[in-house]
């Protein structure tokens, strides 16, 4: 080994390049972690903070403070404007230069308009969280302005809120609105009644939950119906503007309307100067590392990779995590000395969604669990997958309460507090 | 009584406003409570939120949901515009019509720049949600950047925080940086050692807390410099600009400045085109109506009310609070044709502040506590007086887990994101 240390920098503090990071623990290397946020976030649960449930403090978590007892891990909140591969240096918008002996990107996705990227000031989506605050900002607003209102079509619309796609996000963000309107706000309003809330999930594609088996979408699909949510499969999506969405020839008047329905790596392949695959995706090959670029390597959901049966893995948080925590072994082996790990293999676990209430569907394998087992088991092991104990209690408590309340944790209306929420930033 | 029902509208729901609907419950009059935030907020904790202890959902609560089961009750979200005392209607920014019987004003106070108005944007105060989660992110960010930056003079700019006012907020602000800095920020940084982070707290008076008790001050005091505050007494600020605070022929550099000096009556008199007192406050008769306008009420610290020795009612959440019940129950005799109580009489029960871990300082008449007495007392008497089961076990929880990890529980930096902490709106 030379005397020099080898220098690691990790972009991004997902599932991803969290696990990398956690997967050179013991090695001898320098990480630097770089991240723009802060706050290492607990995705999966990021449609409760935009709906009331629970606080922003309960599903993210400082990650210096995750990496303090690591301290061969620097962490840096700053972003990227560029990565010079032949010199082997990322360079930041502070104008730092950081040196690399490898590189894990794993800077994850953002929403995709499908070349209608005016969509998004009007149809906000769901990452960080501040699109969550802002979402629970337009929703809570839009109840204030209806029991304001004194016009009965203005009402109408005020009360219909939108979610475009019907993957899982969309699907839980639906159930979480449904449930909002119907339970947590009952009683409180005297001019409204929570009834008149019209929650509709437009899918363009003829299933909801396609990625999951047949019989769990057709179960979701029940129960958000159940629960008053319109579904509509097989609409795509044709104008999003201030005042409602357009699916070819009906008009939906909305005051507020979330996409859920797309995905795009974020701007990595630029960074790189290589050419991205499908939706910005980076390509990569057997053992995660760029092609001609053996020290990069990418994990996560801008990765396009494909598991041992040649099926595409999936943009979600085990699969990030499975791929940083190759990539991190790789790398720990290579700077000992060891024989490094072979291809990477994705193990899937198996898909959970839940759709409020005593309610969700999950698959393992063969195995199906709905209602409220499935619910039970999809409150436990996200609870489980929550970094550290406080989060722990708190999140179980905030449910627990509302789950014997019928109340929600977190209905504040915070910054930016005058604005009308047309006018939101994204 | 007339078959009309008695309208009383409020005007915010601070401590005042909430008690006086509150003392309206089983009174025959229907009662409208205006604010331009759907939430009640326990001011006093603030300044955990804004040093990453609490959470905002943790101290605030949906003012619907507080009256959910106080069916004379109407609140409504909205600004007030302008009182046309004459026809007896409020106004609000939406162009709506209040018509009342009689009226609470109960709007509050914001900061007093003393002709200053400029350094608002560079000094901001402690007033909102929105102040808290924006003073959070310049102190979380000023770390941050201290970590990058490799200018040694820069560095010790930004971890220079300085609190303005040594008053109860900011005797307790400034407790609580300093132990941000030296606790939970302690072996999470590479560069930066949380040692170089200097607090200093500036105050134009003798005194650090000059409403309480001399000896108390004097234990605040030096409670204050064991936890490594600069505490600067006779020192009267000049200058607030960008990079830091003049006071005379001194200059002090600094990231963060927080003010915590004085505080101006909200535009309640320029409303009811009457003249105001001092710092803009309503002067008030017995009753606490306004002279010449016997059904219009102000409660709270927008008004220049005395107590019975004559000495000025101090503006704290308890003077609050037996302002907003005096004016509901007077409010409350009178629609039911009863006896109206006579004059409002302020009743004291002391001062509390705390410094921080294991320290506090309580003067209750003459009794005294400081030290880890004063601490719990003052921690029991807070979690007391949160609105709710709900938060009373989350404040314990997170005060206990802070406690026992010298961790916080919401140190997120969040929107606006991307911006440098000096162009952060106030």
């Amino acid at each position: 080994m030379a005397a020099a240390p080898f220098r690691v920098v990790i972009l991004g503090a997902g599932f991803g390049g969290m696990e990398a990071a956690r997967a050179l623990r013991h090695a001898p290397v320098e990480v630097t972690l770089v991240d723009r946020h802060n706050h290492h976030l607990f995705q999966p649960l990021l449609y409760q903070v935009a709906t009331a449930a629970l606080s922003p403090g309960d599903i993210a978590w400082p990650i210096r403070a995750i990496f303090r007892r690591q301290p061969n891990v620097t962490v840096l909140m700053a972003e990227v404007s560029g990565i010079d591969t032949a010199a082997r240096q990322v360079r930041t918008q502070d104008g730092l230069r950081l040196p690399y002996d490898a590189l894990v990107v794993a800077t994850g996705a953002t929403h995709s308009y499908f070349g209608h990227d005016e969509w998004a000031g009007v149809a906000p989506g769901l990452k960080t969280l501040d699109d969550a605050t802002a979402l629970r900002r337009r929703l809570l607003v839009a109840f204030e302005q209806a029991e304001l209102t004194m016009d009965a079509t203005e009402r109408q619309r005020l009360l219909t809120f939108i979610v475009i796609g019907a993957g899982p996000t969309g699907v839980e963000l639906a159930g979480a609105m449904a449930e909002l309107a119907r339970d947590a706000m009952s009683r409180e309003f005297r001019r409204i009644r929570p009834e008149m809330a019209r929650i509709i999930l437009l899918e363009a594609g003829e299933r909801v939950l396609s990625t999951f088996p047949e019989d769990l979408g057709e179960t979701a699909r029940r129960s958000l119906e159940a629960k008053g949510v319109q579904v509509l499969t097989g609409r795509k999506v044709t104008l999003c503007d201030e005042a409602g969405v357009t699916c070819g020839e009906d008009r939906f008047p909305a005051s507020t309307v979330v996409w859920a329905a797309g995905v795009v790596a974020s701007p990595a392949a630029q960074w790189l100067g290589v050419q991205p695959g499908r939706a910005g995706r980076l390509e990569v090959g057997p053992d995660l590392s760029l092609p001609g670029l053996p020290e990069v390597f990418a994990v996560g959901d801008l990765v396009q990779a494909k598991d041992a049966e040649g099926k595409p893995v999936p943009g979600t948080a085990p699969a990030a995590k499975q791929m940083g925590r190759h990539v991190g072994r790789l790398l720990a082996a290579r700077a000992a000395g060891r024989t490094a790990p072979g291809a990477f293999r994705y193990r899937h676990q198996g898909e959970l969604a839940t759709i409020g209430r005593r309610s969700a569907v999950v698959a393992l394998g063969r195995f199906r669990l709905t209602g409220l087992i499935g619910w039970w088991f999809w409150g436990i092991a996200h609870v489980y997958f929550l970094v550290g104990f406080r989060s722990r209690v708190v999140v179980s408590f905030e449910w627990l309460w509302s789950y014997l309340t019928f109340q929600r944790g977190a209905r504040l209306i915070t910054a930016p507090s005058r604005r009308p929420p047309s006018d939101a930033p994204v």
